[in-house]
This record gives C-alpha cells, structure tokens and sequence, in this order.
C-alpha cells in the first residue's frame, strides 16, 4: 500500500491550478477539440470535475462515516455535466473548480486531522464494501485520469500533422 | 491538418510551467517512482525534455533550413540523459527546462516572423522526406506525451491502492 493522506492531498491541492496553468487562454481550437463523438473536451471534463466535487468524493467520504455499510453511496452520474449545460466560460468553470477543490480539501483536512481509520468500509452500489482509504486514494487517480484525458485529447488533434513521427508517439497509438 | 504556429507556441510555452507546478514540492515518493525497471520517473522525464531543447527541436529545425534534404538530421539519442547523470534536483531541472525553453521559442518566434515555407523538408534518419510543419507539430505533440507518462506513472503508484475503483480508470486499464 503507498496511500497516505499528507502526500495525497499533494496531488489533490495541485491539479485545480495545474489545470488553470495549462489552460487558460488557449486558443479555442484546443479547448473544443475532443477525440470523436461521445467524447469529451477539456472544457467538458473541467465540469465533469466540477460535478465530482459537489457530488462525488467528501460526499461520498461523509457518507460512508456516518452510515458505513447500512446503505450504499447514492449513485454518482458521471454523465451529469452534459445533461445540464453550465453555461460557464472555460476560464469560468476553473475557478470554480479551484473554488471548491480548496474547500473540499480544507474539509478532508479536518476529517484527517480527527484520526478516523482508514480501514472504515462503506457500501459501493456496484463492487460491495469499499475503504475508506481506497475511495481517497481513487479520488487521486481520478484527478490523475482526467490531466491525462485533457492532454490526451490535444494531441489528438495533431495526428496527421505530424506525419511519420506518429510511430514514436506513445499517446497517438492506434486505439 | 490543423497545425498552425501561433496555436503551436501556445502548448510549447505553457509546459514547462505547468509541469513546474505540478510538480514542485512533491513528495519523493512521487517524484521517484516509475513503471517498473526501464521506466523514467517525472524527473527523468524532465531530462529528457531538457536534452530534446538542446540537441533535437531547434537545432533539427535549423539543419533542415540549412540543408534542405541534402543530409539527414545528426540522429537523436533518445536515452542520452540516463547515461550522463546532471546530478540536478527536480526543482533545478525544471527551472533549466523553463529557461532553455524559453530561449527556443524566442528562436522560433523569430524563425516564424521570417515567413519560411511550413512545407520545407529535411531528410529524417529513419523516415526519409519530413515537412518543418512535421517537425513542429511533432515538438508539440512530444510535450503532451511526455505530461500525460509523468502523471500516468504517478498514477501507477495507487494501481493497487484504488481497490475495486481500478475497473473505473482509464488511467490503470492492463498493459
């Protein structure tokens, strides 16, 4: 196991502004572009991070506190940011997901600094019993997934642009 | 083909920022782990970076304006940063990147100002005939490969922490 809280909230408190560093004022060709029906944008995965903080990870940690495995987590839509339009400029919805990472963090804080076990289980709707360790340690991964989706997605954009070199590329691999 | 030189410049100035953010102050725990044997860790990814500055984007984008496809570019060691250790912390090697960065794109705008034809070819090595707007796009899409393997590799260090989640993460599906 290489969880711990202190290094995981490392990651946690760097991905808001790391994101704001990397996006804003780009040119709109980078923001808008996705990989092809179905998928996402940088701005769209920006609300889909957006969502998971409202709905998704202290909720889910607070829930699995209080109730531990009497009732599972409500279901988390990962799909709900499209549904709902935000209306929000991509220079927008990252403040706001700076916003409230910074609060839900401050929230964790204050969890971790009581001492609970990290070994306390919740009930996950599809796979069971889950600690709470591993739902901390997946809200990390989860932050890492969607940096890597974002930049994934860009360099979509140049694949034929940059013609042979394709071969050396290990991010423009045919999927 | 979607390649143009100021959209270019706009992913080329933000990495070595972003990656600066990202990743200075970490923990060692991840700033040091890998894939497993023969992989790079973030700060050998940095390295890496930092001798593509000085031996591979501008000095290849010079050869090809100098020499058309009379000669193929002097090859590229793709490893030449494991061999000679710069002995360098992570936080140093970020600010060399920044800075010879920096000082490439000064050289590129300068190149562009001048109007040369994107079309231009020079003889690669192993692929023959490439354009200088390959060559660009290439330098572009080699920043984004290398972001998303130093956040991928970081991920890889929770592969097991994450529990049941793994099925959800893109980030973690079997090699």
């Amino acid at each position: 196991m290489n969880f711990n809280a202190k290094e995981a909230i490392e990651i946690l408190e760097r991905t808001p502004q790391t994101l704001e560093y990397f996006l804003s004022g780009l040119s709109a060709g980078w923001l808008e572009c996705n990989e092809g029906e179905g998928t996402w944008n940088a701005s769209e995965v920006i609300e889909h991070l957006i969502e998971g903080e409202n709905t998704n990870w202290i909720p889910r940690v607070q829930f699995l506190l209080q109730e531990g495995e009497s009732k599972p987590f409500p279901p988390f839509d990962r799909d709900a940011h499209l549904k709902e339009q935000s209306g929000r400029s991509p220079e927008q919805a990252l403040l706001e997901f700076k916003r409230i990472r910074m609060e839900n963090i401050a929230k964790l804080k204050d969890l971790i600094q009581s001492g609970p076990d990290l070994e306390l289980t919740g009930l996950h709707p599809a796979f069971g019993s889950v600690k709470l360790r591993e739902l901390l340690s997946t809200w990390v991964v989860h932050d890492l997934t969607h940096i890597t989706q974002i930049v994934r997605v860009m360099a979509e954009r140049y694949r034929t642009d940059v013609g042979p070199w394709k071969a050396y590329l290990g991010i423009l691999k045919d999927k």
